[in-house]
């Protein structure tokens, strides 16, 4: 692996999602597949964060997508994982299973395999649930595993920044 | 240990991890504070693991150690979340919270602020948990934030590698 994806300073989005976040005393959730783990761990790399951060979950498989997150079946057969749909349901599931005020979710193909020329390798669906808020965003990036992984969080993380607004 | 023999070491040790349990069919999960979800970031970096891997959550909260993996109330109060207990009940929890073979937990203190004299930074508990298996090993290691968090995440998979013995 290389080292700037584990030990990069997080992005100054970070800073402000945190400094917005403990000042309206709300709480934030990660719900992530194709990135692995990598916003929480991006997150939990600032001090201080666990004021706001109460956790996340790597739902990989579709089976904990839908035990921790409550992703419907049906939902997982017809749109597949990778989908606006199952963004969002992550997002909005998120709220509920980790019993936090904003959520933050993705989905997608980090690669080498898994594409499809539909569903191609870098496709990305993230979504952002919060108070009367529910956005979801497609992406398709380029690169290998690790840099589709990094720039999923980066645009990630900006989103939910974007949501506050 | 050099932070350059970690990342050295660690994807080796992992990609034993995969073919074991792949070899085995057998899956595996992660529960983890301290490392706060650098142990799936590592994982997932590697294409395939999902053949294994489920996923994992990141109970940074009290309250998700308890609500996803079962971790008794008292035991938090008694032995405080971070200690030997509360990483075994993480690591059994996660058997079940997760729906996996193995699992992988660590919780501790990656500071720089959180360290008292009995309980300092650095100091982190990591469990196994599968099959006739309940292992849990405590260490402190020294460095800033993300140095403890990258041994942890080193240590941890050690662990888990050596328990599959």
């Amino acid at each position: 692996m290389e080292l700037n994806t584990i030990l990069m300073e997080a992005p100054t989005c970070i800073a402000r999602i945190i400094a917005y976040l403990r000042n309206q005393h709300l709480t934030l959730g990660t719900a992530e597949s194709c990135s692995g783990g990598l916003i929480a761990h991006m997150l939990t790399n600032v001090s201080g964060v666990s004021d706001v951060y109460e956790g996340g979950v790597v739902t990989y498989s579709n089976a904990l997508k839908s035990k921790l997150l409550g992703v419907s079946e049906t939902t997982l057969i017809r749109e597949g994982a990778v989908s606006a749909a199952v963004a969002q349901e992550m997002a909005a599931g998120a709220l509920e299973g980790l019993g936090v005020d904003w959520a933050l979710a993705v989905t997608g193909i980090a690669g080498p395999s898994g594409g499809t020329p539909e569903k191609p390798v870098g496709l990305v669906y993230m979504a952002v649930a919060g108070p009367d808020t529910l956005i979801v965003r497609r992406h398709v990036f380029n690169g290998n595993r690790e840099s589709i992984k990094l720039q999923t969080a980066e645009a990630a993380l900006t989103l939910l920044w974007e949501s506050f607004k």
